[in-house]
């Protein structure tokens, strides 16, 4: 258990989520730090106006910070723990480090081993919901052994949902209700492309407005605001196969969501910023270029 | 072009949704037939009530009918229609053949080669909804050089959506469209019952409740309502998976739908008929039902 009150977070890294969790934290009274030695002139700017102080090289990060939330890239989870946990060797840190990425609870629990095998504590999160701009619409959960130091994070902001004292917990509630939500994005693209590419996109719209008229308009939103995010979602459903796959399910389905969003995020679909003033383009005409991107493979 | 007055029709063959196609040609004034020499007592008692009369073998009903509609599970519809086209060959009967079922637009090119080679003419449908009881709920979608023939069943209480001259396109609706009612649902099943394996189902379906109200309580009904047709879905979602892999998608997401259905088709959820008078079981108990299958396979 910490004993000190929380003075310091360290967010590592702060992309989208990461910056706005920060800004969360700051704006009710913590210091809030980041490593972005290496980072792009546009994280730095995006970081420096959510109040996030950039304390430079890693070893700093984990001397400053009484805890560090690791908000990344699936595939960066493993390998900045990693980093972390030498760092907190060699600097003999007292730190909680709480990894809020979308990875499978068997990932997750080889994580808590490199971290605890260093001296840190640790604690499993997971975050549902966009990056908290506005109250009420983001939860993280959390579980583990140290949820109790986590969860003092709730007087500064953060909706906290305890899932037990066991890591893991909080990253399979994760998987599945992303499972639910990126996969069916996932299966939506596919089959408008599919019928795009078979002559009868207008037909099934008119059908899909007539018989599942909720769908329809979800489709229509989720589409645009995806693309973007592809390349970052092929890893998450990566782990959600792989936490399926563990359990016994088949691995395919979650493999095959992989699979478009690895298509989306190799195609033009992919280059646009969160802060590209251009208008996105629509659900429609995402469609349109994802066929375009088949028909050109095949031809 | 037919230039005789429809007069019987054939159903191949009258299972669920055969026997209510049949019902409601035969309540607007047409002979309805089937072919019932090998099937069970239940199905002879149900085409019956529904006014279907059995005319014994093959050969009889190609004689009798002037369209013949097959409405088979997916892996039938190739060897039906070879079945027919022979007794086509041997008859000189002059025939319309409706494949009706959920399959690949290739596979239905290649029906439509075997009937036409046969001297029989061919009109690709595909049925989207329940099984006709009521009006309104069931649209059948149409193509093919022969369409105009099959339209003129929309005097006799099908509601029919003509997509063209093309074979193929009637069964690519249904594709699309089945990849994300099934699909969905297959993802569902599979996401809550991995919940349940790793022990967050109750805190995820508070979850479910709060962020998608809408989702949630369609799962609830659809589950149910899935086990006792998951055997017949497997050959459904493999259709879709060769349609999506024919214009270069990934099969993946539908064959891993596909492993979702064969594996509740393997559990006593799947031993229910229709008319079972005890009540179905619940979507929370289907899932522990296959969660318990998972944890014994385990074992």
């Amino acid at each position: 258990m910490m004993t000190t009150t929380i003075k310091t977070v360290g967010i590592l890294s702060p992309g989208d989520m990461g910056q706005a969790v920060g800004q969360v934290l700051h704006t009710h009274g913590l210091r809030v730090i980041a490593s972005l030695a290496a980072r792009s002139e546009r994280t730095k700017t995006l970081a420096a106006q959510a109040g996030i102080v950039d304390v430079g090289d890693l070893p700093a990060l984990v001397r400053e910070a009484d805890i560090i939330l690791s908000i990344l890239v699936p595939s960066e989870a493993l390998s900045a723990a990693q980093f972390v946990a030498q760092a907190i060797s060699e600097t003999g840190a007292d730190l909680l480090y709480v990894d809020c990425n979308a990875i499978a609870p068997q990932t997750v629990r080889q994580i808590e081993t490199i971290i605890t095998a260093s001296g840190g504590r640790f604690v499993d999160a997971s975050i549902i919901g966009p990056p908290p701009r506005k109250p009420g619409a983001t939860r993280f959960y959390a579980s583990g052994p140290s949820l109790a130091d986590f969860m003092r994070l709730g007087a500064f902001g953060l909706e906290i949902k305890p899932l037990g004292d066991e890591s893991g917990q909080a990253s399979a509630i994760k998987m599945c209700y992303a499972a639910l939500t990126k996969g069916m994005t996932a299966l939506a693209t596919e089959l408008l492309t599919a019928a795009q590419m078979l002559g009868v996109a207008s037909a099934l719209d008119q059908e899909l407005q007539a018989s599942q008229p909720f769908l329809h308009e979800q489709f229509k939103r989720q589409l645009p605001g995806m693309t973007p995010k592809a390349h970052r979602w092929v890893g998450e459903m990566e782990e959600i196969a792989q936490t399926f796959a563990y359990v016994g399910l088949t691995p395919q389905i979650l493999a095959g969501a992989a699979d478009i969003y690895r298509f989306v995020s190799q195609t033009e679909l992919a280059q646009r910023t969160p802060e590209d003033p251009t208008p996105a383009p629509t659900a429609a005409q995402v469609v349109e270029i994802l066929a375009k991107h088949l028909t050109q493979s095949v031809t």
